[in-house]
């Protein structure tokens, strides 16, 4: 092959694409240049004048690096690998650095397969993060459990590019055996680590890092980005639907602008469609943050090549990958057209690509298991007093308050009739445990029956919430039936659901009609009381996530986060 | 391990070594911080305020990481490795990618193994690059020939690095298919390839690109320099005896800098001694060209590590290899500690290692082979008329020219006497072919004998000057006898020499005996006429370089390198 390289780039031959007369940005010496961009094969092999089998008019566009996702979990999005790249290809992204966290919690190293390949014949480079931290907490069931042992026996894979994010930093700091064992393995593979350490300041930071971790995405302050650069980490700038940092971006300076990449770790599939992925990032940084656009395009392409060591990526020059994206100009950052590996795959935000056959295994569908048929009877929650700890939500959407409330009791159940309490439980979904934590909500709005999900992190076990127990029973056990999902049941038991068949996560069907069957279902949580504060699905999804303060809800009971250890719902 | 780093970082118990009170470089954000240095076994684990088992005060010093030298010759310095690392870690230097391309177009690949095996105990990380281009041209008789195939059978080899400087670069550009199995091998084993490309430009660069070459080390105009950068290389500043271009410190700028590293590829002991290494290239860099210390910190570590894919190298960080440099201050950069993997290796410029065991293979002696003794008649040039090509050196050193003369014979054998001719010779000394290439050259001064050595790029035959064909002859006799190295025959046939034991281009010796030695040869040469002009023996030693141009000679020949063809001695 590289003699065909070489020929192209002398003339001797044509090259199979031309990009003409394009501008382009130059991320090594950060400049804008001109001239015309030849591919062959899957390689730029020069700029200058040339050529082309195929040759694409670029004299109104400016042609980027195709943008890299430094942190992402697909999972988010609700999509298939296969419907996520559809969207965010069309945008730019032509490589992502994949975290299969989620999945991994409910099929285990299976889910890490999937994702693998269901990417494998994509046009845009997936690479696999072997997730670290599979369960969250050692106080819930999960559908696995990646041990020190396992992330050894799994991290030497091919197909497994490094090891994601580290969240366990308590785990680390105290120098957990099996978090070690699993550190250990990856430096041993010669695998990157990525990190994941809010507000880890100070020693506790040095030690941390001490584990070999190379990355965060968590940074909020000035000074916890200095600091995390000063002591060697790259910076991930995050666009995310909820959590965002991209003012992180004035911190950038010319000396340490090197250090920052762009990730987007979880974003749904509305935003995805409606807003864009990193190129909605880089249009921000631009437009709000006036950050220098050829700086911000070097940090979402060389910057997350280099971090990442993926070597002849992120540029354009001879003997670079041609993963091309020719803009409408680097403030709109609207892709006309998107060259993944030398070959078009979008134009003007369509894909060019068939994703219509999918890699669907048998072992991430059906995921829902249940130890017998639940009743009413499951639900009932019978306190010792009259006071009891109740959960809230926090301005913001993840952190919860814990309340005191004086309770009702009637027939040896909690009456909340007439209050805005609602009940709260996770089902236990993977192992067949027959687990049911309960507990009280108060403020959410909805009534009349019973809304839930089987995504509910990190665990994914069935979370519920409703005023009705007959109610609740029927949405587990629908959720069963339709092997995972969402559900709406209402107190007459009339059912209204959305199936996500791949591990109760994510859909196998196209993003469109799942947008629409999933807007509407969302539409009626709302229509029946859901407060518009609320994400009346995803907020319930993070009321059991046992890393995030205060109150939790784990399938096992009811969880103090701050003092982690679990607590009785008695006050 | 890492329990232990976790642990120190904590300050739950004792650092192994702290270096105290320091100023240090932070290579991230090109910033100045202050604080204690904390190092367990090879690894930096924070800084802060740390105590120590062992503790440096650092007050009045500066530390930085240790320097990489981006493209050495060892061989250069007529040192061993043990010795050379004994002059070079005492300034600073702890990590060098080494090219051991001259021992190996003696030895083979026996050549690169014992680099690699002198270097390994030693507190200096030496990197080996396969030598590409073995020998430098076809025309010549080497003591090795690295074809293709042995590129691929070699490359795999977990010691080495990379392929070394494509210098053939015409190779690359046209195709060359034994040229191109040895990229593709590099790229099929993941190494870096370093390129030597001087004036390269254009299509022609693009096409040499495409090869998959990362560096560049012979820039010396600025347009030369934004091109390669801007094509993805990585451009070295170079800090060698003869070649110098630290001048081009000052094409860098704040958005470019990140693709400069440092380099000294050809040093000899002397300068290495008197003057240093990649010390003395941040000193005049700051001095001369005004370059920002910090920013020149940066290209002798951080940018090197990036470019050759050391991760966690380059910086002082948490988790990042302890080479440390505690400097006097960053304009003199005169270094007071350098720690090397943690360890103490340096104290006030003087090692405080061992180097007096050294590894000393038997295929690296013994190296001069000739078929039979020589005598005075093997140095007969027969012209077939009164008109000779006569070789000069052009002012600079390496680049030759060819004057045609009137010439005088006397009994079949050119008559030189009274004239400013010397007769050159290169003797074969690897194959017993038997092959002497002769030639005229005119203007280097010296009289009353010869001039011989065994240093004669890039082949390292034997390379001989005089006016006497009896002491032409004795010269010849007189390296083999020794086992290569440096001698001057007296007419009156008194021998003065000094022995390079190893492949004829390298002593085993102390640095300081030899240099000592070494001085009072070249400095005879210079008495028996040898211009000051010249560098006695080492301006020889490019006469026979066939990539340079104009003439030059060769075992086999004459050689115009413009035409790259032999050419005759007649005119």
């Amino acid at each position: 092959m590289l003699e065909k390289y070489i020929k192209a780039a002398r003339r001797q031959i044509k090259a199979d694409l031309v990009l003409k007369n394009a501008t382009y940005v130059d991320v090594f010496c950060g400049e804008l240049r001109h001239g015309d961009i030849a591919v062959v094969g899957e390689k730029i092999v020069g700029v200058g004048e040339y050529d082309g089998k195929t040759e694409i008019d670029c004299s109104n566009l400016t042609v980027v690096p195709g943008y890299i996702d430094g942190h992402v979990h697909i999972e988010s999005s609700q999509l298939s690998p296969e419907e996520f790249a559809k969207l965010i290809v069309p945008r730019g992204t032509t490589t992502i650095i994949a975290d299969p966290h989620e999945i991994t919690n409910v099929c285990g190293i299976a889910g890490c397969e999937y994702i693998a390949k269901a990417s494998q014949n994509l046009p845009l480079d997936v690479k696999i993060q072997l997730p670290s931290c599979v369960p969250a907490t050692p106080f819930e069931t999960s559908g696995a459990i990646l041990s020190g042992k396992d992330v050894e026996s799994n991290i030497k894979n091919d197909y497994i590019f490094g090891l994601g994010e580290f969240m366990n930093y308590p785990g680390v700091i105290n120098c957990d055996e099996d978090v070690l064992k699993k550190l250990e393995a990856a430096h041993a593979a010669g695998k990157i680590i990525d990190g994941h350490a809010p507000a880890v300041y100070g020693y506790d930071l040095n030690a941390y890092l001490c584990g070999g971790i190379s990355t965060d995405h968590e940074c909020v302050t000035k000074e916890e980005i200095e600091e995390k650069i000063s002591k060697g980490m790259y910076v991930h700038i995050r666009h995310g639907s909820s959590t965002q940092n991209l003012g992180n971006a004035r911190y950038m300076n010319e000396r340490n602008f090197r250090r920052f990449i762009l990730c987007t770790d979880d974003r749904h599939a509305a935003d995805l469609k409606e807003k864009g992925h990193i190129d909605d990032a880089l249009r921000r940084l631009v437009k709000e943050y006036k950050t220098d656009p050829v700086t911000a395009v070097t940090c979402a392409t060389l910057n997350a090549a280099e971090c990442y060591n993926l070597k002849f990526r992120g540029g354009i020059a001879p003997f670079w990958l041609a993963d091309l994206v020719a803009v409408d100009n680097l403030e709109n950052f609207n892709a006309k057209y998107v060259i993944k590996s030398g070959k078009l795959v979008a134009k003007d935000g369509k894909a060019l690509f068939n994703t219509s056959k999918r890699y669907l295994p048998e072992n991430v569908l059906n995921t829902v298991h249940l130890k017998k048929e639940l009743t009413a009877n499951d639900f009932i929650i019978e306190l010792k007093g009259t006071r009891a700890k109740v959960m809230t939500i926090e301005p913001g959407g993840v952190v919860t308050g814990c309340e005191i409330e004086e309770i009702k009791s009637e027939n040896g159940d909690v009456s909340i009739k007439g209050t805005d309490l609602l009940k709260l439980a996770v089902v236990e979904r993977h192992k067949n445990t027959g687990n049911i934590g309960k507990g009280l909500f108060k403020g959410y709005g909805f009534c009349g029956g019973a809304i839930g999900i089987t995504i509910a992190h990190d665990s994914h076990n069935i979370i519920l919430m409703g005023d009705n127990n007959a109610a609740l029973a029927k949405a587990a056990n629908t959720l069963k039936q339709i092997g995972g999902g969402m559900v709406i049941v209402e107190s007459s038991g009339k059912v209204h659901s959305l199936t996500l068949d791949i591990a109760g996560l994510m859909s196998s069907r196209d993003a469109e009609s799942l947008q629409h069957d999933s807007r509407t279902l969302i539409e009626r949580a709302h229509a029946m009381g859901v407060k518009r504060e609320y994400e009346a699905f995803m907020s319930l999804a993070f009321l059991s996530l046992a890393v995030i303060p205060k109150l939790k809800l784990l399938d096992t009971g009811l969880f103090d986060v701050e003092k982690f250890t679990f607590t009785d719902i008695n006050a």
